[in-house]
């Protein structure tokens, strides 16, 4: 079944998407849909090279703006890419639904269109991050505000499931991001989840872990509220960032750095490819009853194609009995939560 | 009036906060007293040279553990350097307290002997980081979990102060950390503290700051509750090292990369020495009745000399009365949440 690619989302639409597309129908063998703009999309297409069979195109008249309150995109515009995209989902058509756009709009339209995973309140964001050891999943990284304890049991199962059936990590080892280790550390709502999470017996959370810690890759699931979630994606960004900016004007500086600097350019490079957004961009909407990729607004065409290729290997997973599986293996914990 | 300092506090005591208050005393002209370990103290004195009227000794019989819980250290350490170094601040023999020991501790010790300043009801632990244009003041840095509006708007008042009188920044910037810039994001805490600020007609509230910007240095305060404040902190240190971690592994790999490295020594070093934990790395305590200055349990002499510093200007700034006037012309939003 081919996956649907809101061709309107993202900085660079419709051009990047378009060509994030065909390189995953290029190199992947993907079929996709082009939803959005047709004549634009057919203009973009033209010089392109690809099998006519594996790429179609639905129209749509609208389009969610970036900066468009998610009331307003929800309300206003039933004829948007976004939204006939997940229609095409809701209807079969297609096992998936991509987009660059609204990160905010896509959970909410596709918790709407879609709804959520039985036993899921509060479908998330997740973010793919890259670490020494591999990848760690970061949950929810910021679409939700002012979570209970319920809902990061119910982020813990979700991303239990995902890590173990999308990214093949057996029995995921589940942490709990925390202002440090030992147990009794926290807020009130990482000490009470660290308590529930203690008790489950079929997640295999092994405690609190540090922001610092978390690019050692000891944990292949973070759990957190999407507040600090999303605080601690940007840090690091800003970090990185400011880093390399200091780094830059140092070099600058001195003609002997430039040389330096010219020797380490495949050093440099190797770098930016080990934590490369085209790669780590794609954040995974967990808990919709259906396949949601969001990729970053300013995503380049391969992390489009690494957004479509997810998404197919979500659509594949059957994650969805899976979910409600290990809900309902956990189904006391949630509801002594739920008589509070 | 004498510094005191901490002897028995850090990872390194007693000897770096030695050599860090020698250097304080002979590259500053302060006058420090030493509170620990009487006989240890003079061991690791013996072979420093230094004015011998500008450093006394005070002993202390006890330690306060770095993995000590805050409640014993408080019930069971009252001949600890930390306790007896608060003391003589109390007994006004010394202008402030700096210690590498345990922060938590530090500021509850400093509560409960120094008290608070009139009108603020959690002191709190702040950071001084480096950005692109200078210096930011994280507060609250770790110390106070699910602070309400109005303990953020006291943090506001004392960040207000002790950046405008200490760093002698003018009419600073106060930003409050969030996930988005537009009014309206971010989780109940930060959109109640949001209207709050705007309302204060004696605090220059700029609106909402993102973690990618805080290096941009647009901001020279930034409030948060301690749980993202600590998240924010420690991920940058993650992000910090993963970047140079998997730099270090490149350069391994190459022989021409490993040359690059060597010319690029200088800039490197100048690097480190901008986002140097040893300028950046101390965290004063702000609302004690007094002045308290952590360092990082890792520092560096030249940390606990910038510590010692930075307490001595903390103290001449005459802060407490400065923070009273500025919590009185607030009084009415103060009162206005104290009702509901």
């Amino acid at each position: 079944m081919p996956i649907a690619i809101d061709a309107m989302g993202g900085d660079f639409a419709p051009r990047v998407p378009i060509l994030g597309a065909i390189k995953a129908v290029n190199e992947n063998g993907l079929h996709v849909i082009l939803v959005g703009d047709e004549k634009k999309i057919q203009q973009e297409l033209s010089s392109c090279k690809f099998n006519h069979k594996k790429v179609d195109i639905v129209h749509a008249e609208q389009i969610v703006e970036m900066d468009e309150s998610i009331v307003q995109a929800l309300k206003n515009k039933k004829q948007s890419s976004m939204r006939i995209a997940y229609n095409l989902h809701k209807q079969k058509d297609v096992s998936g639904v991509v987009s660059a756009g609204h990160s905010g709009a896509m959970l909410a339209i596709g918790k709407f269109v879609l709804k959520t995973i039985h036993g899921i309140d509060r479908p998330c964001i997740s973010a793919l991050l890259p670490s020494i050891k591999g990848k760690v999943l970061l949950l929810d990284s910021g679409a939700n505000m002012d979570c209970s304890p319920y809902h990061l049991l119910q982020f813990a199962i979700l991303g239990d499931v995902y890590t173990q059936h999308i990214l093949s990590v057996p029995n995921p080892k589940i942490g709990l991001l925390n202002i440090g280790t030992e147990s009794g550390k926290g807020n009130e709502l990482a000490k009470q989840t660290y308590s529930l999470l203690k008790k489950s017996t079929s997640l295999n959370f092994q405690g609190n872990i540090e922001g610092k810690e978390f690019f050692l890759g000891n944990f292949d699931v973070v759990l957190t509220d999407g507040f600090p979630g999303n605080i601690f994606l940007k840090s690091v960004q800003g970090a990185a960032n400011f880093v390399s900016d200091i780094l830059k004007e140092e070099i600058k500086k001195s003609w002997l750095a430039k040389i330096g600097a010219l020797f380490m350019i495949p050093a440099i490079k190797n770098l930016k490819k080990k934590i490369d957004y085209s790669e780590y961009g794609g954040a995974p909407l967990l808990g919709l009853r259906g396949v949601g990729v969001v990729c970053h607004g300013n995503s380049n065409p391969a992390a489009i194609q690494f957004g479509l290729n997810f998404a197919n290997w979500a659509a594949k997973a059957n994650i969805v009995p899976r979910v409600e599986e290990k809900i309902s293996s956990n189904q006391e914990l949630l509801d002594s939560l739920k008589c509070e």
